[in-house]
């Protein structure tokens, strides 16, 4: 019995959450009442207090759930032994799942939870627990550079803030116009990650060329 | 008497979007009644509604002021003989405007603008007011490309709307984190653009070669 019960709680809090997200993206976070989405989710007003007792924990769950799976894309990213592949394997992974038309309606909402934060304490902490990797995407990237794994050149705090900021603003170009070609700027992020960290000025050059000649045992055929 | 007329029109019209900015970035836009916005301006609720008819005039008037500076930054980038250098100093410039407080504020008021644009007409034709210069920029761009100013590779999409994301990410984070590092951000965008544009692959590296030994008249002298 209990191992039902659980998972038929599962399928319920599952349904108010795709009732409340169609609610949010439909007619506004503001414009929209619980009332909106028991109608939505066909389930009674007292099943859905079960799971949520306001709209701000309806957002906080959604975020919650979100915030989970970015923290296991990143930890794949920066456990990865080559930081810049982990780099890139995070940001194909992050835009596959954004091009997933449930996560836009998701994202659509998250863009009203992201104004709603600049005044609202519980939305704010919920929008400070998507930033909260932030220092450890940090740390990963000072210690690629000790280990000269990315160029010496590298602001830490600085390149953490602009991939945020080019899932940020994807995701909000994306709410406004859905037929934005996310391909297109997937591999212009990928081509820019890897010019401005793989191909780099002088130093980690001539330290990837010491790397290639102290391993090889004969001489090195130039080309 | 019309000048003097004219010079107050414009005094009192600037103290009410003044006075609306400091009501919208307090409360948000939602809980700001025009009542507050006349209190707030120490105007006379009559005066306000000679300029103002509502609080999404008065977005709309804070973006059409925004976006005018944006095309005048915009038109000297995009006239730029160097289109990279042109995009540099266009960088700086913006970053220079963002990092101004009173236009921090401003832009507190446009995160909330980007998520009423999700579900109010009026809104979302300020955003796209804001946004209508991306074609210009995707045209620029591919001019640069066949003039072989910047790499073959680039897409030119990909590459106006990844610039746009950089402001917008950035204007999200400073909304919610005001001492965010500017200067260290603004620094990375402006060595991944410079990176992954002028430093290129081998097509523009031979096309800058020849245009060099086409105008030296005499042996070129290495280094």
């Amino acid at each position: 019995m209990p191992r039902i019960t659980e998972a038929r709680r599962n399928a319920q809090r599952a349904r108010i959450l795709d009732a409340a997200l169609t609610c949010f993206d439909r007619n506004g976070f503001h414009r929209t009442t619980m009332q909106d989405i028991v109608s939505e989710s066909e389930l009674s007003p007292g099943a859905i207090y079960g799971y949520f007792d306001s709209k701000v924990a309806i957002v906080e769950a959604v975020g919650a759930e979100r915030h989970q799976l970015e923290r296991e894309l990143l930890a794949e990213a920066l456990h990865s032994a080559d930081p810049i592949a982990g780099m890139i394997t995070f940001v194909k992974r992050y835009f596959a799942w954004l091009g997933d038309s449930r996560e836009l309606r998701s994202r659509r909402v998250a863009v009203q939870v992201w104004a709603e934060a600049l005044h609202d304490t519980r939305m704010r902490a919920s929008v400070d627990a998507g930033l909260a990797p932030l220092p450890e995407i940090v740390r990963a990237i000072r210690g690629a550079k000790r280990r000269k794994r990315v160029p010496s050149t590298v602001n830490p705090e600085g390149l953490a803030r602009v991939l945020l900021a080019l899932i940020q603003g994807f995701v909000l170009q994306q709410a406004w116009q859905s037929d934005v070609d996310i391909n297109g700027y997937r591999d212009t992020v990928l081509a820019m990650l890897e010019s401005s960290l793989a191909r780099v000025p002088s130093g980690p050059r001539v330290f990837r060329k010491n790397r290639v000649s102290k391993r090889a045992s004969g001489p090195v055929t130039p080309g």
